[in-house]
């Protein structure tokens, strides 16, 4: 399969990501459904029905490929190549009617990602890469992704999901972090990271990430240029602790401050 | 001028508004021409730019009325109607790529808010109300607006612009209403109020606002069924510590809270 081919592939699985999430969003059925005392979650059940159908169009075509998603576990383990999936990757904000959700799709071979692609289809947006080179399309049109040459901690913008759900035992570090930034956000997930791919924010900073939350983000931010590993600088694609920069120098000087 | 006049008339600001500020969003110039040494800040430009476009719109069709604009101050101060401009309310969002700021423009009658709109240009979103009634447009459709009836706190989503910005002799009060609500979001300014009117969010706690900042979106909370006022119950269309829920229960529970 040629790389044109494996983007169309990811272009595939986000059209039916997209038309299985759209309905469940903004709904008012989750409010209405409680006042007759059942149970309905609107985002487990988009969860669900975006997994699902990305696990059918993963299976047609590479019937031999391994599958690992948040809702529904691991299939084939011992494969070569496998797909990580995880629908909404910020159920949090997808729950408040924020459109700063995503569903994310990577591959990895031997362990390693080799390309993955963020979703957001409520925007319009999509952002994927293959570690050595990053695209985004929105309503603005189609452009290479390139991270900002900034180096300096104070001209940074820096995101993380909650400063509140950093253990205590790190949380000094990270402030550390935020006190010598320009400007941080909160309550993203893997919109941030895309943000930081895109040139438009510099850090993000997280705690206890599954490997699917990064994954799948790990070629597109190291294909637009940028840097992720755990805070103590390592391999982050089992998860963690996980800082994500837009360079090298400024990867180092957050990992020094992280260190302790 | 009828009411369906009137609406026609906030599209006009907001189309003209976005194709003012959409060119400065997510663009690199600011990262460019630092490199150079020179000054430019684009959420400054696209401020103005929409400013000024919202300004000349109003004083063609209603050259006796008042204006005041975040950028360019307060003309015709004595006028019984008034119109309020905030081009871009979440100039934080703004600067680091997010599509959570909006443009506000609000039209006051001898002091009261009597119509208002926010408009996201990039997710193409609309909000607008005149205190009776209240509506959207999203790339999903255009639909009234009704808040959540939710009246349990721990049923419901708080947002506020960030803990750290709330004076400390109130943070206390403030962390108790949030401790006791299902979830909280940070940094969405208007975007919050939006998704109050919306019935996506329940409550908006903030501290120190601007008139700019709330009176344009008034008409849009009250005309979905919501209720704004001060910390202390009083009138909102000055500014200051606001709070918005999305029922008049859930608003007496939080106003206790932060009465102390």
């Amino acid at each position: 399969m040629t790389a044109v081919d494996l983007d169309a592939f990811f272009h595939k699985m986000a059209d039916a990501a997209g038309d299985a999430i759209l309905p469940f969003f903004r709904t008012s059925l989750a409010a209405r459904n409680k006042a007759t005392g059942g149970h309905f979650d609107p985002v487990t059940e988009a969860d669900k029905a975006a997994e699902v159908i990305i696990r059918r169009i993963i299976a047609a075509a590479f019937p031999e490929h391994g599958i690992e998603g948040e809702e529904f576990g691991l299939e084939r383990e011992e494969s070569e190549f496998r797909w990580i999936i995880d629908p909404i990757d910020g159920t949090r904000a997808f729950l408040a009617g924020l459109p700063v959700w995503g569903s994310l799709v990577g591959l990895m071979r031997g362990g390693t990602p080799v390309m993955g692609m963020m979703s957001q289809p409520f925007t319009g947006e999509r952002f994927w890469g293959d570690g050595s080179k990053a695209q985004a399309r929105s309503p603005l049109g189609e452009r290479r992704l390139k991270t900002r040459s900034i180096t300096a901690l104070g001209d940074a913008i820096l995101s993380t999901t909650s400063p509140r759900i950093i253990p205590t035992a790190l949380r000094e570090r990270y402030d550390r972090v935020e006190g010598a930034v320009r400007l941080a956000r909160y309550g993203l997930d893997c919109y941030a990271y895309c943000m930081v791919a895109s040139g438009h924010m510099d850090i993000v900073i997280e705690a206890g990430l599954n490997a699917y939350d990064i994954v799948p983000l790990i070629p597109v931010i190291e294909g637009a240029g940028g840097v992720v590993t755990t805070w103590s600088g390592e391999n982050p694609a089992r998860g963690g602790d996980i800082v994500a920069s837009a360079n090298e120098r400024l990867h180092e000087q957050v990992l020094k401050i992280l260190a302790g």
